[in-house]
């Protein structure tokens, strides 16, 4: 059976790794796998959102693009061996720093945070570990295969707050996270948008002060120039932790003014903000951002337009891999 | 039978107009109607965007909610009795000004350019009136239903666009209309957007000067009060069409600032872009635009995103509202 996998995310399949116990005990598990620049973390997660187990450890920081994969690549050896007794493995989903890009049937990955992977073959090498896992330690498979579903981080949080955090029930809204960099996910229409290379919803690049900041990306006056962690401790001089109030306020300030600019473009009415900045600087942060949205959000379709934390706390991104995958397998955002 | 109408287009049901013809003879119709502040529009075209007749009337001033209904009513009588030996009208497309809201399985128009129109429930008239029809001078009809699909102009301008002009075969752009207003659509991963209330794509009010004029929603420095030709008669105190060359090419840059921002945001490369200001200011607008985006959209996926006039002349918004209407049929965009 061939699914109509999603835009960006690409199936890869292998043999299933089935759990030792037969396929009618246990749940249905997912091998969420989530890729960032500071830790990698794998959960078994079922389509209830319960977490059944999960590991992490600290991104080393390697050179050697082979040298951080085997370390995933045990990671998810440790997962699939964990799932024995606990139920089967029917999916694996995985949440990554983005960019990427897709290319010949496979996602290539370039996490700005992780300078190792520069056009990495993620999803190709993840099919290849579980084609060898099934060989060798894990023979007992039965299933024909295990589909691999990959997106990036933010994208996954957006997946994981509107199945059981800030966003649930909702079919129209942006997730967002401001931390080292500004990223974020939409979901409208009660569908996660994708975008031609699977970025969509890649708001740290929306131009907030025309006349503001130099950006990385080479532009200026990004909200990530200016709202970021890296952009703030660039113009500031300092950590974006020593921020006074004057400066919490105009970040919160001009994440609002993005968010106002996307509720009137798109017409969604809920914007879920994570990451260390935003929730470091708290509320004066929030209320920064949602009178410049009071402001700014004026449309009948976008009136009354909010703005609130996330509420999934350090589990978000293993629940949002998770997401991914059970969203590739299922067709369904879960 | 119920199809599952796409978001923001309502699907009413009243019985179908056959022409005089049997279903085997002529091809398959639909009845577009094209509801502006300047004209209203009728015609019959067919599954490949052939139009085979069509009429159009200027919006007459009227306060009167009912007088201008009743031209309406009348384009779209005068349609059906043209489809007699030339097809079988199989759906109804609408495309109308904006905002408009969805209400109790019905749309409500508030377009801003026909001041009669509040909240006015477009959709239950119309039904209403292919009811009434049937009853009356077309009871030959012996199909069961005439589907009926309601979308905002700009929208349809967008899937005209993506069916048979500059941005065919395109999965992923952005049609706007710079004009009296600014408007646009948004079609991503191959859909065309609609958002909450179905106004997704509406990009005039994208913060592009945060120092800016103010708009009339309330907001200020919103590409629609900077780049419409509202907004610049507003600031300048002349007609649009009296611009000089820095004012045309700081228009073209301010709508290049928010097409990049809509190509980092979403992932796409393209945007199509036609209206009188627009079109009227020609190639020294579309470069100011396209040197502004070469400048702001840098990232790995909005690198290379270009902007084009519309391809579709005069028929545009005709072949839109048959877009609209046939989307609608066959649950697919065509």
């Amino acid at each position: 059976m061939v699914r109509d996998a999603p835009q960006d995310q690409v199936e890869v399949r292998a043999p299933i790794l089935s759990s030792a116990r037969s396929p009618g005990e246990g749940s249905d598990l997912c091998l969420a796998l989530d890729i960032g620049g500071t830790k990698l973390a794998c959960a078994l997660v079922d389509r209830s959102a319960r977490v059944h187990w999960q590991d992490r450890v600290r991104t080393p920081r390697a050179t050697d693009a082979e040298a951080l994969f085997r370390v995933v690549r045990d990671l998810a050896e440790l997962g699939l061996r964990e799932a024995r007794g606990r139920g089967r493995v029917v999916v694996c989903g995985v949440g990554c720093g983005g960019p990427m890009s897709r290319r010949g049937g496979g996602v290539e990955v370039s996490p700005l945070n992780i300078p190792a992977w520069r056009g990495f073959r993620l999803s190709e090498r993840l099919h290849a570990t579980f084609e060898e896992l099934e060989r060798t330690i894990l023979a007992e498979s039965t299933a024909p295969g295990l589909p691999l579903f990959v997106d990036n981080d933010a994208k996954a949080l957006a997946l994981a707050e509107g199945w059981t955090g800030a966003a649930a029930g909702e079919r129209d809204y942006i997730a967002m996270v401001v931390s080292t960099g500004v990223g974020g996910g939409i979901v409208l229409d009660g569908r996660l948008l994708d975008g031609a290379n699977g970025n969509a919803g890649h708001i740290g690049h929306l131009i907030v002060e025309p006349e503001g900041h130099d950006c990385a990306c080479g532009a200026r006056g990004c909200l990530e120039a200016e709202a970021s962690g890296t952009g703030i401790r660039a113009f500031t001089g300092k950590p974006p932790e020593e921020a006074g109030p004057e400066l919490v306020e105009r970040t919160g300030r001009l994440v609002g003014r993005a968010v106002a600019s996307v509720a009137n473009l798109l017409d969604l009415k809920l914007a879920v903000v994570g990451g260390g900045v935003a929730l470091g600087y708290g509320s004066r942060f929030f209320l920064g951002a949602q009178r410049e949205i009071d402001r700014s959000a004026r449309l009948q379709h976008s009136q009354g337009c909010r703005i609130a934390p996330v509420a999934l706390g350090q589990e978000a991104p293993l629940v949002g891999a998770a997401a991914v995958g059970w969203q590739g397998f299922t067709g369904k955002r879960p």
